[in-house]
């Protein structure tokens, strides 16, 4: 039998040319979501499980929450055995969306 | 007696020191208000009466739209007559959230 690392199918990532500026703004217009991306950006690359952030939310709100970045093109997501490590598309959603992680990592 | 020009109390606005980047994004990731937004865009300040856009809202709805867009900063408003008109801050919000609006205009 292959080794099984996880349970989940593997995370599906967005084509940041599919992602519209609506889009990009409603993932990041929610709290959250916001807060992630934060934290995201003040770590190193696969250094975040999903359960490490500090949000009020539960497992589940917190799974749609990091579907959303991913769908947004915010997030990149690999499993490593059981834990999911996350990264921040930084230079690609920059590419696309020129300023606007910028603006939001001000934290203003 | 004084002349009333109107049944509304005059529109409030906000200072943009004041609205976050939180704020921002959720006014301009709804559908209804970034069409208003760009429609206005491409309209001289003052030229265009809440009525006259074209989005697929109630009026209730759209007052709400238009409340939401003056807590961001993003829309000044005046009643002439029965009429209040709008126009876009684009200068002041640029200020205070440079490259956002350049991005929500691009219209992709």
């Amino acid at each position: 039998m292959a080794p099984r690392t996880s349970h989940r199918a593997a995370p599906v990532h967005a084509r940041l040319d599919d992602v519209t500026v609506q889009e990009a703004l409603a993932a990041l217009a929610d709290p959250v979501r916001l807060r992630l991306v934060r934290e995201l950006a003040g770590s190193a690359d696969w250094s975040r499980a999903c359960g490490s952030f500090d949000v009020p939310v539960g497992k589940a709100a917190l799974s749609h929450h990091f579907a959303a970045l991913r769908a947004a093109g915010l997030v990149e997501q690999r499993d490593e055995g059981p834990r999911r490590v996350n990264r921040l598309r930084r230079e690609e959603f920059d590419a696309r969306f020129p300023g606007l992680l910028a603006l939001v990592l001000r934290g203003d």
